[in-house]
């Protein structure tokens, strides 16, 4: 019996969730849902006519804006799955989310990407060891800071790059202490004439997503915003002197974050399955749960 | 309420976990077990004095020679980690420690090092994520390898280092199929005079260590052999293209792989407590049960 799934946010993230899904023979798509007016995508509004017809639902929308209030609200009446990267409030995010679907009998996997998500995992287990971890991302787009950008008035379009500092990179390496800013972020904006001073500060003082870090706001046209425009992302976690260290360096960030969810949320069924209800992050899931092979072949 | 262990065998890894025994403020050391006559060290005989006086013992003798046979027979009266490393042995030992677990209300953490292990955990991840991963060891000195060496007739001292194959390495790096063999494993062997072709036919002929891989074995004198020692240890699990990369770099391959399992010994204890009795290698475990920090900072 195929796993009927369900994708909410039809942007970068959901159209790779969609592609994944296809090339997974064990899912079926049963409806894409979003507030915009698109062809084969059915209203936001409608999305409680599919209750009890859906296993999970994939929650692709943007975390600074319609994620959270749309998590609340579906966790009463479907499985989820997310990538939420609001850093400053996952605490009360899965705590809302646990309640909510221990009360509803349903499972909500949060925070499954590859950061939250995979160098969640790499902190965990350095941090488990007892040794300090350090995050580089980039240089690459974040979705996330984007979309917070796109988000403020007078903003037409936006790209959001993190660029880590090789200065910091090779302080860590050294094994010594970080002397210096470990990223910078660029902003590249499109805006209304005459508002480029309110939309850089207004960037600038966005807490969470840009209040105290170094930012780099600069003003384009649409023509060569769009040239800048790559999916391609890369990152690493590591300890002082790199003697343990994660990488990733993906051609595709959206499509790699598809394959996270679209594989955690086949174990994902198996929680529901066991009337294991609650919210779990990819912290509480044993590797056991995603491994295809035999143990000992792993092992 | 310190967490009391024991240490059975006082090789190079036993005294690396005694060492890191000693700066975890949280255990208290009761025993160290050997057939050896030693200063401070308990005759392996007199083990059973222990039952009852110790939450957890630390399973430190070779993989290749006593390791087995003392885990099958200390799971009836204690809890156990150990590092087994024998690879093609590891499906049946899994099975028997865990039916003798259940069946005397014991937990055996099986295989936690940094492989097995660490990098169990990476393959376990990039296989559940669909794709194909490559282990890549060394330049090092394999404690298994070794112990397996100087286990043969006539041979009175042994040093295996793995050496991986940088167009091997190359290969992958582009995307490729391996076109060679990834490694090679160098042993230099101080033994009884004459018995040369003997012990070098013997080594290349192990299962499970050295039959079907490239091998060289070189003869040497103890003193040319003890200038070769040294415990530093790296490796790396990948994908072709390098887009997923997880490497360790170790000053010392028994002090990392003594931390690994005082780290997971005291998530051991947790086991014990809810009584969920039976045999665990790291893929069964959540990265929650050894994470010191906040949930939230580690996401």
């Amino acid at each position: 019996m195929k796993i009927k799934v369900g994708i909410v946010g039809y942007g970068n993230l959901g159209k790779a969730v969609e592609k994944q899904i296809e090339e997974n023979a064990d899912l079926e798509l049963i409806a894409i849902f979003s507030h915009r007016n698109l062809p084969n995508v059915v209203d936001y509004e409608k999305i409680l006519d599919f209750v009890g017809q859906i296993d999970v639902l994939f929650l692709c929308s943007g975390s600074f804006s319609d994620l959270e209030d749309q998590a609340y609200q579906l966790i009463e009446n479907f499985n989820t799955i997310d990538a939420f990267d609001n850093h400053n409030k996952i605490k009360n995010y899965l705590h809302v989310m646990n309640q909510k679907a221990m009360n509803n009998q349903k499972v909500a996997f949060c925070s499954f990407g590859w950061d939250p998500g995979l160098f969640s995992l790499m902190r965990g287990l350095i941090d488990g060891l007892g040794y300090e971890a350090y995050t580089f991302w980039g240089r690459g787009l974040s979705q996330g800071h984007t979309q917070a950008i796109k988000t403020l008035p007078h903003v037409i379009d936006a790209l959001q790059f993190t660029v880590p500092n090789n200065i910091a990179e090779n302080d860590l390496a050294h094994g010594w202490d970080v002397s210096t800013n470990m990223h910078k972020r660029e902003c590249f904006v499109v805006c209304d004439e005459g508002y480029e001073s309110d939309v850089e500060n207004a960037i600038k003082t966005m807490p969470d997503y840009f209040l105290g870090y170094e930012t780099y706001v600069k003003f384009v046209d649409q023509t060569e915003l769009d040239k800048m425009k790559s999916f391609a992302h890369k990152g690493k976690v590591l300890t002082k002197g790199n003697f343990i260290e994660f990488s990733l360096n993906l051609k595709s960030n959206p499509d790699f974050t598809a394959n996270v969810m679209v594989t955690y949320a086949k174990a994902l069924i198996k929680f529901q399955k066991q009337n294991c209800f609650g919210a779990y992050t990819i912290l509480d899931l044993p590797m056991s749960l995603i491994v295809k092979r035999d143990f000992e072949e792993i092992l």
